[in-house]
């Protein structure tokens, strides 16, 4: 996978990009990623990206130019059409079902706006995905930026080693994950429930299915209206629910 | 405010926390960071700061020791005690709202765990908040307390300029952004609406008043079921749903 990212902030993603399991996987092959800093492509005067919006109000917005101009530079290089995905508190919002559409692709572009708005014909006529990483105001689209490569990177194929994968599949089956204990078995009075210290693998499978249904239960009901339940986990549900 | 980010990899911050408006934000002293490498706390002879988990399965857990010592060294110099977050997939869902509520805090406190998941022990009795950046998987806690920590600073008195805040104000009033543009009037025969260029900012208001609400209609149906509606509102509802 290649990915183009669109930033007036490169050094804001080297910390992330250049660390741990991202570094890894650049190393790896697995993907590899480009700054284009629009600023390069204005023909304003000024070297200016955006101005003040039509209609008045504070602020300031993207002009399209640099961008339509960075895109089609891009465009024009490459075999296939890249996705184009702008991050914006207005996109859909992103899950782990689009990380893993987008893990799919060869090409990413991410548009990275900062404190401006966006000039709606950018919306229009480049982008293909407009994503929202949630319900909350940044400084700008880089941090999303860096949310969403992070969780696709680490979707590619070798980069996750099976020690690494394992403790987070939240949401990979519609449910929370259910507590973890490590050593030592009783820490300051705390103690791990006797179950887990049993030995007994179908018991600990039955109490991890239980733990992890009921804190989807108790602390995101609104992701079990999208799942469909077994048997098994309707009766444990009746149960809470009395 | 002061930030303490309980972390092994402190580095990857630095992008995101030395650049632009947070760069500024610190200059100004809206607030003030230190990183804890919670490694320097571990009584572990390797210098481990996980383990494998009881019951099995693969993937390491974050032990107790080192985070509880790192925190209680943070409890023990702070006069009032802190708030303590904890990033995880199975926390609260973060909001604009709770960004709010965090920013009147005086002190946070953030633990980043990395590809483990966490021992139960940290969460029941430590923690005060734990928190989901939305509804998908990173390779660690990092990036989430990043997300955090900008939405929070943003909101700090006299970090945003006036020119930055206004075209941010998705959430605020319970709906996303009506469309912005910007110069030139006819970008590639794209032409920008025609009551922006009216001047007469009734209008606009009116008509920036309803392409909000429409967006929110058509994108996010969801955030219309928590917010009070005007009769306005309700009209143009009305007409759109027909």
């Amino acid at each position: 996978m290649h990915i183009d990212i669109l930033t007036l902030f490169p050094e804001m993603f080297e910390g992330v990009l250049q660390n741990s399991i991202m570094k890894r996987a650049r190393e790896q092959q697995a993907f590899s990623y480009d700054y284009i800093n629009f600023r390069d492509y204005t023909t304003s005067k000024h070297n200016k990206v955006d101005d003040y919006p039509y209609g008045g109000g504070a602020g300031l917005v993207l002009s399209p130019q640099p961008i339509f101009d960075s895109i089609e530079a891009i465009q024009e290089k490459a075999e296939k059409q890249p996705r184009v995905v702008l991050l914006c508190p207005q996109g859909e919002p992103y899950n782990q079902q689009k990380a893993e559409e987008l893990s799919e692709e060869d090409h990413l572009v991410f548009i990275c706006g900062h404190y401006e708005g966006y000039d709606e014909r950018i919306r229009q006529e480049l982008v293909t995905d407009e994503i929202s990483i949630g319900d909350y105001v940044l400084t700008g689209g880089e941090l999303g930026a860096m949310v969403v490569i992070d969780s696709v990177v680490r979707l590619l194929p070798g980069v996750l080693g099976n020690e690494q994968s394992a403790p987070m599949d939240s949401f990979s089956n519609g449910l929370l994950e259910h507590p973890h204990y490590t050593r030592p078995a009783d820490f300051r009075g705390m103690k791990v429930p006797d179950v887990l210290l049993s030995g007994n693998h179908a018991k600990i499978d039955e109490w991890r299915h239980k733990e992890s249904l009921k804190r989807t239960f108790e602390r995101r009901p609104d992701l079990l209206e999208k799942k469909e339940l077994s048997d098994k986990e309707k009766t444990w549900l009746d149960e809470w629910e009395k």
